[in-house]
């Protein structure tokens, strides 16, 4: 068999990956390889560093390479290398759901009028398939639902608070001296990393495109370690939920913290582990799971996707039809004010007769019935202040918005400290 | 597109889900359908009837039949029928668990000399996407561990075992009158499924081909209410486990109850849910869940590896080489004897003073540590008899069998009444 040869782009964490990974495959070759820095030491054996080069558009514009994998993420310069390379007939392997998310359409337009394809398995959930089966193996389902935890770094945080029932800022700390956060952790908590990976992953589920400025996001900083102890106590854990539902072509898709029922198997996703729930007919339920990022994960599928393409290299016929994405058609997006969803409402209340009766009567009024509600005397309040926790049933999130501002402005209600949405 | 002819051989439970997800393929005709009785009432909305036919070799031996989907099960007749087929230049697409286990090797060499692929999502996990994903989107790793749980039926049993502290017969009558269980549950209970879905699952993975008659098979029959209750108390679930591990050519491959920590993701699996648990390198650790049988996950599989071939007909280069399983170099199997685990012994001891050194000391002359030790007055005994509840560290089988046979002949001890392992 002929060698194949590609061109590496970025070699941080993944790109190392890689290359270690693609060592055990004979017939590709790595013939060059873009880095910021050429003296910089790196941690793989042998390295032959002559295949370094500072000039990234040198591998895109080589005729010799024919497949260009590009894992140095963010939208520039990745954006103008993968389009020079398309436009040079050069396959796409990348792992950057930043760019799929933002400029994906335009990309997959211009791989199809080039006859090449771009293979992304690497771009959500890390290690775990998904694309493809998603792509191919449920290829016969009408998928509807997808719930998923997308985000190492917020799981992570999440999961210590609830075990060892600390606050927010103090696990985000651990977690940076761990290397498990960013030192600006801005992309992670506040969920832009996951809603980049629920636009592509529900644009091929769902076969019509969604994009991510229609996707509803709220990170993970709100979070404390209160609401994690009220949680607990009524028998949920908190994780931030990427949600993608259709009806028709009303796409609701958004991200945010969500109390997650402990029974339920993405409440048992801990630390990085990703998961990725679908529910799809005929299948139904299907749950897929594993680590959401790292060296090897991520190095895992986008070798996987290299090996796709050279298996399908220098055929007469075309790609396999499925490895395109071609969905131009847009999916209508669902505010989120126009979702029903279950809440869970902390507030702070004067410790008087009424006060209960009060946030009866305003959510009544507002269309809110409530599932259960617990009062606790507060520690800080010297007995004058209660904290309240309810959880209403399914309601409109219109409804419960203008809840929480009668509620803000009544006279025995303090302050609604926080919201998070339950799920079903 | 042309329209693509495929013959179905089954009309049965898997048949009529794959009739109806077919209506929305407008590219796929069902040319025939097998069926053992042409009178039987048949649960679908404008079945034409005049594609039933009682002569099943008439699908494999017709001209205009591209694709044969069997979906009848056993080895008899389907055997000769997809020989047949392949020799007739017909890609298959099966469910038929059974046959690939004590077949595959057969079949896939005359599907290769005949330029053919054979499809079988559907035949380990039933709507879980396992097959494509290991080939392709794994293809980059060196998967070396499965624990897997496959079989749908003893899942059940053990789960309401478990929550309705039930005995077993009492279960399994439960689950026969639900349609969960079959009249004669043995291929079940007994551990031969889930032994058939492994030797597939293993061989794929391992790329080593991994013979049925190699596989070490214990099933849930002797499972107790009693110890599900100690197993609880221990904090573990029982599980019907398929374990694969692979180590160079040494292939340990069996299926039997195991106790799992309830922490574990496989302790939470209930009911008729299967799930695949793979390591790999360089990806880690891998959890796929979802539905293992039943009409329509079934279908799903079924369906989406129909859909597959479909887009690859009429080309003019052969296949997707990932679509073959070739793998012809046979694994070295691992006797059971030479295994080493961690088990747990339920003993029935005579209430007489020394009786827990006896164990230590039979025990420890075999070379058993014991983690953990738990003794309890029997109820049935008058006091006399007490059970002793033994977990040991990880010890070698062929030493626990020789403990057990001099436990068992030593004066204090009644009966060894179960030995399960436990997984790591």
């Amino acid at each position: 068999m002929n060698k194949v040869n590609i061109g590496l782009i970025g070699l941080g964490t993944v790109g190392t990956g890689v290359v270690k990974t693609l060592r055990r495959f004979s017939n590709i070759e790595i013939k060059k390889i873009a880095v910021k820095s050429l003296n910089k030491k790196r941690n793989i054996e042998n390295l032959d560093e002559s295949l370094l080069t500072t000039d990234a558009f040198s591998i895109v514009n080589d005729k010799d390479i024919e497949i260009v994998v590009e894992v140095i993420g963010g939208v520039n310069p990745a954006f103008e290398l993968i389009k020079t390379a398309i436009l040079n007939k050069k396959h796409i392997v990348t792992a950057n759901k930043e760019l799929l998310a933002k400029h994906g359409e335009e990309l997959f337009k211009l791989a199809g009028e080039n006859n090449v394809v771009i293979m992304y398995e690497a771009a959500v959930g890390g290690g775990i398939p998904i694309i493809m089966p998603v792509k191919m193996t449920l290829g016969a389902n009408r998928i509807d639902k997808i719930a998923a935890i997308l985000n190492g770094t917020t799981n992570y945080i999440l999961t210590k608070m609830d075990e060892e029932n600390a606050d927010y800022k103090e696990v985000l700390q651990e977690a940076q001296k761990l290397g498990y956060a960013e030192t600006d952790p801005t992309g992670d908590v506040e969920g832009y990393d996951a809603a980049y990976k629920i636009a592509t992953l529900a644009t091929i589920a769902f076969k019509k495109r969604v994009k991510i400025q229609n996707i509803y996001r709220e990170g993970i900083t709100k979070i404390s370690a209160k609401d994690m102890a009220y949680a607990k106590q009524l028998g949920y854990k908190i994780k931030l939920i990427a949600l993608a539902k259709i009806d028709g072509n009303n796409a609701d898709v958004r991200v945010h913290p969500m109390l997650v029922k402990s029974t339920h198997t993405l409440a048992h996703i801990n630390g990085v582990t990703n998961a990725v729930l679908l529910e799809g007919e005929p299948v139904g339920q299907i749950i897929l799971s594993g680590p959401g990022a790292g060296e090897f994960p991520t190095a895992s599928s986008v070798v996987g996707d290299i090996v796709a393409i050279c298996s399908e290299l220098h055929k007469t016929d075309s790609m396999l039809p499925m490895m395109r994405c071609t969905h131009s058609e847009n999916a209508v997006p669902v505010l989120i004010s126009e979702t029903t969803n279950k809440y869970y409402m902390l507030l702070s209340v004067s410790n008087t007769p009424g006060v209960i009766g009060t946030i009866g009567t305003i959510c009544g009024k507002h269309n809110i019935n409530l599932a259960s509600l617990l009062q606790k005397e507060s520690e800080e309040g010297n007995g004058k202040t209660a904290e309240v926790v309810v959880v209403t049933a399914k309601c409109l999130e219109a409804d419960v918005q203008s809840a929480i501002q009668e509620l803000s402005s009544s006279g025995c209600i303090n302050e609604v400290i926080n919201l998070i949405r339950v799920m079903d």
